[in-house]
């Protein structure tokens, strides 16, 4: 089932021939982050992810040189809320393209400082390359209590699930800055996510599951669909879960909202599932820390995708949407064409 | 000193609006791996590093994808080698260029694959993206003791120079691959150095520093020597200290031999310094573990850099050596034809 997904099978096809280090905790897939046992410190795991940032720069999506900063730290630290780790620090190997100016430099790396001090964390170490092309690729290194770490895997039918924060500033960014909208929507909708560590601990008490939106709401949830073979509903109330700039844009432009969950360009909150008979507690807590988790909806046996508004239910074949960027070769026009061609498909235009 | 290096400068201006974790025990430029205290865990270091595989891949000297793959690793390894730790893992972000082949990203895999099983560790996890051009940026994690740690800051004069292996194999190389050489010589050169991670457990016991070679052994001694204000000599037995294949080509194409220390094609061997005390414990214990470490040189008061054969002695500046192939813009040729003009300025080509 895993291997619906196109991402998924290219990464396990690839990787299949490497072996597997004792120390690791979670299978492939299976997590965020990696996480590792240390050797003669039984009970707590270090974290560790990798991700490169060049198709956002490459495609255009990022252009102001301190958002390409942040955001090379910020997709790591995102993973590591995701396990629940604390961070240690980041390494970041970063290839700036010959054609560069110092200026530009100075400011990618003016962004990934301001990354690193909204989050409490450092850069311990780092590459420096040139190339045609700019691109960062950032390590983030953590620590979790074993008993702590979360996975992809643990959510059960009758969970209830929750997004960290309002969603669809991630898509909202990038149907601003590829699709004809008017010029006061595109400079209204910026994109600084934060990666959500404090929100990451009080999580980490309750949730059964945890998975990043660094893909997408729908990705998200798909995966965690095919990890633990059951279903998910999604309560479409747009207004209570869309961020401020989503729902705006989604109104001012005509956009169907379920293009803000389904679109490639995630918001990074962290999605995760709370067992039933924790839910009271785990809001209690959120609500001591001054923190308004969002209700998403709930997993069911059945290992189907619906969204429900009022007067309304769709089952959506999730992996589809997901596979579509491939599909069309990455292509961003065609994408966008595809995904609105899937909502009609899906009749996803009326759950307004 | 360390900022007549233009690598070092660039990096030094790049990141010095960056703050510094309290956890990290060394400095900027003083160490091959990032040295990181864990929390609750007195007396243990985490060691980090990061590397990008762009150029070699970009300039063609990297062709062979199993070779790629090796590299990618190896790179990293070696790093983790020269600070002491033993390695946990690696997680590696791969970018593939779009129009590669199934069997080339799979043999990159595979490269990957067996430079990791060689040295008896694993890939934890990864990132694959796909873009214009390959490239592999590779993230190794590993433990050392915080008494055992090595940086390359602890040098003192008359500590004696040693390398983990015979040198110039990774110049030999390249030398096979971009210069006009017979056929013949150009297979006879391979190139899939090993990670030194046994010699680094023994080093560590008796080195007052250590770097890697990774850009060749005159940068990987002139770092020493700015680090730790001092001078080196390197005695030239030529025969002795290079590798058989580099010696081979030095002799069959005329090459001077200097070139196979100061080209920037690394081989991926320790460089370290030894105490003069500690040299016939240091000698002994290597020789009980079938290691023959290569004696080089020894360090002076003096920050001056000294090539030495039998007969001659000849003063260079190293710091031109290391910042030519900047000044030439990444030029092959122009550094090449570089590098033979400063060697007649400092008449390097009469240490036979």
């Amino acid at each position: 089932m895993i291997n619906a997904i196109l991402e998924n099978q290219l990464i396990g096809n690839l990787t299949k021939a490497f072996g597997r280090s004792p120390l690791q905790k979670n299978r492939l897939h299976e997590s965020d982050a990696e996480l590792i046992r240390l050797p003669e410190r039984p009970g707590q795991l270090l974290a560790v992810t990798i991700d490169t940032l060049e198709e956002e720069i490459a495609y255009g999506l990022y252009t102001d040189p301190i958002q390409v900063g942040w955001m090379a730290v910020l997709i790591n630290l995102s993973d590591l809320a995701a396990v629940g780790a604390s961070p240690l620090g980041l390494v970041i190997s970063t290839t700036f393209a010959e054609n560069s100016t110092d200026e530009f430099r100075h400011r990618v790396m003016q962004g990934i400082q301001q990354a690193c001090t909204t989050a409490n964390t450092f850069v311990l170490g780092g590459d420096t390359n040139f190339g045609k092309y700019t691109s960062l690729t950032g390590c983030a290194l953590g620590l979790v209590d074993e008993c702590m770490a979360k996975t992809r895997v643990g959510s059960q039918s009758g969970d209830q699930l929750f997004a960290s924060g309002p969603l669809g500033a991630g898509n909202a960014f990038a149907l601003a800055q590829f699709s004809p909208v008017p010029e006061a929507c595109k400079t209204a909708v910026t994109f600084q996510p934060r990666a959500r560590r404090q929100e990451s601990a009080i999580m980490a008490k309750f949730a059964s599951a945890c998975i990043d939106s660094s893909d997408g709401v729908i990705a998200a949830v798909d995966q965690l669909m095919r990890l633990n073979n059951l279903g998910f509903v999604i309560e479409c109330a747009w207004d209570n879960i869309l961020s401020t700039s989503a729902w705006h844009l989604c109104q001012t432009t005509q956009t169907p909202p379920w293009l803000m969950l389904a679109g490639y360009h995630g918001e990074f909150e962290l999605i995760f599932t709370i067992p039933a008979p924790k839910v009271t507690a785990f809001l209690t807590a959120a609500q001591q820390a001054n923190w308004r988790p969002v209700h998403l909806g709930h997993a069911v046996p059945n290992p189907v995708f619906t969204l429900e508004t009022a007067g309304q239910q769709v089952q959506i074949d999730s992996a589809r949407i997901r596979n579509l960027f491939i599909e069309v070769g990455g292509n961003i026009q065609a994408y966008l064409h595809g995904m609105l061609s899937l909502g009609n498909a899906y009749k996803l235009d009326s759950l307004h």
